[in-house]
């Protein structure tokens, strides 16, 4: 599913929103699965209450870690939805303007809500336009990038760490 | 008071942090001090919940109105404390990059205090950088484009409005 600015990615998991919830909020869980893989999380740091800083820098081995500005928690609802931004960092202080056109900030938001004994896992990652007027540009950069490829094997990633007993 | 990247102001106002708290989120009072005397305000749209929806435009009459992506409410505590941010728009989606080096997104966190039978109002206005490991040039300008005077201004309508019998 996609529109003009937001993508969204959904599914149903088998194990509890609380797990769910666990593997996004726990930095010893969130390195295990959040990077596509060969990529890796090289920094994890989480503070899931809304100011709080949402942290999480990768690196291909072999290249530079992907520096970008610390994110902020916005919204904080334990085992049911956690919204995080690019945009902002700790403290909800703007993050500053990226520096090439290829970059963007991203919202996401991130719902688990209890289904058929599992949970229904829904990622919505909003984007920014380019400019204010201008097509939507971002968004089908982050598509043609990869964004259901990259999230999709990483919630496949999430769903096993998730679904193991 | 100031530091690198936030103007904070503080003042005591001789209301309750509840009359405080109805001039920033009741559009009809907020219309009538926001902007700094001779500018208006022609829009005024408040949604104070996490998520809502921050508009304001102002307008110098003879000009064109400032217009601005909608902000957005980040933090409501009632007749506490309200944050917004103009780096994102309502439902937390980013804001696109502004189009000028002179613009800035800011985040605002306000808090009003039961103080002395009235209220301690703290503004902190906190700027990004204008780059990764930029100067602080963005408060720098704030400064000198009068955010002392242009709030101090302000801060006196929003008394002089709170204050009245």
């Amino acid at each position: 599913m996609t529109n003009d600015l937001t993508l969204t990615l959904t599914r149903h998991i088998n194990a509890s929103p609380a797990t769910v919830w666990r593997g996004w909020t726990d930095p010893e869980l969130l390195v295990k699965w959040f990077a596509p893989n060969p990529v890796e999380v090289v920094t994890c740091e989480v503070d899931p209450t809304p100011g709080g800083l949402f942290n999480v820098i990768m690196q291909m081995p072999g290249h530079d870690p992907m520096v970008a500005p610390a994110g902020c928690v916005l919204v904080a609802v334990k085992d049911a939805r956690l919204v995080w931004t690019a945009a902002l960092g700790p403290g909800f202080a703007p993050n500053p303007p990226y520096d090439t056109a290829d970059d963007f900030y991203l919202t996401v938001d991130l719902t688990m809500t209890a289904e058929d004994g599992g949970c229904r896992y829904t990622v919505k990652a909003m984007h920014a336009t380019k400019a204010m007027h201008a097509t939507p540009a971002a968004v089908q950069a982050h598509e043609k990038m990869g964004f259901f490829e990259g999230w999709g094997t990483t919630t496949d990633q999430l769903s096993a760490l998730a679904e193991a007993p």
